[in-house]
């Protein structure tokens, strides 16, 4: 479609042949980058702010241009400053799954472009939400308390920010509603101190005064999990104080050291206190499709809420992050903007035990929002419960393979027993004359020795002072073979390492 | 690829062949889909609760299956309950626009899989968002203090829901910081009656007493904008209360009737009283890349915050959500999850006066966020300035002839002069015996003939107790011909209501 046309002709931005152009060479050049993409830096070899601007021009081209060109500007200036989620050498942050499923359910979403936000306005759009995260609360072991068929039920949110905003404001307006408006600067929430940084994030965004934020101390000896000792004491003092406890935030897999809370114990805390409690299972929750793995959800009745994030390790391309909840009516009564309309439009209706419409919007922060329902169904469709936990498995393999290597090299120690694929460990401060201050400093340059290499990407954590490397386990393309050359890798840049600062130990 | 394949071999979810065969199939479906779109009825014939969960399996597959199946079920199943948002013949709420450019854009975006949250976890995607939020601004003749080549910033979020939350949280800060936290229930927004509801949700969402929520008046007379004396009354009140004017939502095209506030009058007013003043172009804003649509404009360098969604009338598939920031240190204030690690990343480098490093998850609600800057800027180089004027100009002029054919029907009364695509209009209340109930009754009537037919979907709205129907012209592949078939539709539906009334008055 030449450009010319854009202008002379009426535009038909859905003409077919535009349609199948544009699309087939997005097509070929994301099969070029997958085949390619174990060869780039995995992290982005261009670092310096300005550079792109530099490189684009000013402003907005006056007439359209071909496709083609586009694309070779993405190869040429927009992909060396990218860092690459989805090499197979990616093991920073946690994963971000794509997939083939996942983009072809997003093709979908986004080709069908509807919007689903009341019912009519598109009523299988906000059904199949309400059956696909059925489905994976079945297939994820939650209890039936969070499923449309148990008086519960689920919603497609964009991530687990969002999911606790909403939540935060269900338990402040329940709590409000009691106490008054003004009672919002005495509400308390409760966190550990591994808990992600959204918490307070969001607490503070819905009026929690920042100075009633907790994060409870963890220590090695629970693994850095929450304990209920821990949470009942800072509950009880704020209680003394006069001050309301609200929410509690529990985490299945910490995002620093994948610790987990321990569930059951903290919820009955939260139960005595009339506590609105929160699991979030962001990572980890994609793990729970496999039986052997979900002793970690025990006592997970115990909360009012779940979320987790299938674009993470669930082969679902961002976004997708289910929340689920034990009473829809505590989330529609605070994020409702016609309260009255809804009443009878929520959860099973109590005459013909059948589903009632859902308004999404009133689900969430938004009005508007995207089919992510259909993404998540292909996902599913195309590779069953089967496939997932063979996906999930070979990582959970992969990881314990390298936490074994890890504990077998004398240089290494593992920092915290591995739970599902993330892996914490450390040259030990052993190898650096027993200095806390030289260990942290060999980490660091070990890390920055394995970034720079450009084979693998990976981030740090510190904990108790101690500065300790993560390999996150979870790439969809990510196989064993690729976490043991990353552990060749590693014991190369540690020689390099340890022989520099064994040197500087000499020399002073 | 087989399904058994799925669970013997190691799962390769990348895999060329499986990523070839999945999305051809999405974009034969695709293809097929927007060429017979038009035939289906507009909006969703199956209205009916729980009848898409009767028709799915009770749980995920074991075992994945063909895609072919999977789209079978979607075209047998999910496709007759959805509401056609891509038909030419959606006139309802604003419209969604899909486009061959956004399809391939939103595939580069979610095939690459990016997550720029932090500047090093992608820069050039950062970066490109930091350039195509500048093109944009430029496009709409926004002042340039809202780009970064301005000291001021923009980004790209999901709603407008999500930019009014942000800035509301950076207001409600900036205020707090001055009178403590428990000064929260004395603050006061403003927008007018006329104003979208996500603006009170937000609101109530940040900690705002809903007491707190003035929804101002606003009248024919003004053409249902807001003025600065109503404006003024309501802060004085406050005022005199003792309580804290904190944020004046201003709107440029309403939803319900396409109103334009005073923004320069209303502006002054905000700054008088150091409120933040926020400009909501949700979907006016698209126009604006129109020069002689921009005198709507005046006065937006009195605002602190601008938004408007591409995803509406920009052929930007879902989700895109522009917003801009005189300061954008007044964002990242209230959203940063570590302020001190920010205290010069934001805006123009001083000393070599280049943009620095940008943490985007410091600008919005979530951490995570998705690579939409790719997304839009496709769509601009696709498209250029020249295509995008030429698609806000046809749809102008075909929603211009629609208010002419209104205007000159004796049966109808335009309610509001049109302003950008949206006429709002009505059945004569003389038509209907004079009598203010029949007109409402017989208006109703008229949109649910029309909608009932399924050859065209509209929605209503209420003003002065008037019910209305609203033609929101701006579909993807909406032409002057589907808007001439629809004025055929009302017309001939128009004669059947009226003598249904008419008989009815007859017989009393």
């Amino acid at each position: 479609m030449g450009s010319l046309a854009l202008v002379d002709a009426p535009m038909q931005p859905l003409d077919p042949e535009a349609l199948a152009g544009d699309s087939n060479a997005v097509l070929d050049f994301l099969a070029e980058y997958y085949r390619d993409v174990d060869k780039y830096p995995v992290r982005a070899a261009n670092l310096e702010p300005g550079r792109l601007r530099e490189l684009l021009p000013k402003a907005a081209p006056e007439v359209g241009e071909p496709m083609e060109e586009v694309l070779e500007d993405v190869r040429r200036d927009i992909l060396p400053g990218l860092t690459h989620w989805q090499s197979p050498r990616f093991f920073a942050y946690f994963p971000m799954n794509a997939s083939a499923a996942g983009l072809a359910g997003e093709m979908l979403s986004v080709g069908l472009n509807v919007v689903p936000f009341v019912w009519a306005a598109s009523p299988a759009a906000a059904e199949l939400e309400t059956v696909v995260v059925d489905w994976m609360a079945q297939l994820l072991g939650l209890p039936r308390r969070f499923m449309f068929s148990g008086g519960g039920g689920g919603v497609l949110q964009g991530s687990t920010c969002e999911a606790v905003v909403c939540t935060l404001a269900a338990a402040r307006d329940r709590q409000l509603a009691r106490l008054g408006h003004e009672a919002i600067t005495r509400l308390v929430v409760y966190s550990s101190d591994q808990t992600h940084a959204m918490f307070q994030k969001g607490a503070r965004l819905v009026g929690i005064p920042p100075s009633n934020f907790r994060a409870i101390p963890t220590s090695a000896a629970s693994g850095y999990g929450l304990t209920s000792d821990a949470v009942r004491a800072a509950v009880d003092r704020d209680v003394a104080l006069g001050l309301v406890p609200l929410y509690l935030c529990a985490t299945v897999g910490t995002t620093g050291l994948g610790a987990v809370d321990a569930v059951r114990e903290i919820g009955d805390v939260a139960r005595r206190h009339g506590m609105w409690m929160h699991l979030d299972a962001a990572y980890a929750g994609s793990a729970l499709v496999c039986p052997e793995l979900r002793d970690y959800l025990d006592g997970a009745e115990l909360a009012d809420s779940v979320s987790t994030n299938p674009h993470k390790w669930f082969l679902t391309n961002m976004d997708c992050c289910c929340l689920w909840v034990a009473n829809p009516r505590a989330l529609t009564s605070a994020l409702s903007t016609d309260p009255e309309y809804l009443k009878d439009d929520v959860g099973i209706d109590e005459c013909t035990g059948k589903p009632a419409a859902i308004d999404y919007k009133d689900w969430q922060i938004s009005m508007t929002r995207r089919f992510r329902a259909i993404k998540l169904w292909v996902v599913l469709r195309r590779y069953g419960a089967a496939g997932m936990r063979a996906h999930i498995r070979r990582h959970v393999a992969a990881a314990q393979w390298f936490e074994q290597a890890v504990a077998a090299d004398g240089r290494f120690e593992v920092v915290v027993p591995r739970r599902f694929s993330l892996v914490c460990f450390r040259l030990a401060k052993r190898c650096v004359g027993d200095d806390d201050a030289a260990a942290n400093g060999a980490n660091r340059d070990l890390l920055a020795a394995v970034n720079a290499s450009g084979q693998a990407f990976m981030t740090h954590f510190v904990v108790d002072d101690r500065f300790l490397l993560r390999l996150a386990v979870g790439g969809a393309s990510t196989e064993l073979l690729h976490v043991k050359e990353v552990w060749e890798l590693l014991q190369g840049k540690a020689d390099e390492v340890l022989q520099r600062y064994q040197r500087k130990a000499h020399r002073m």
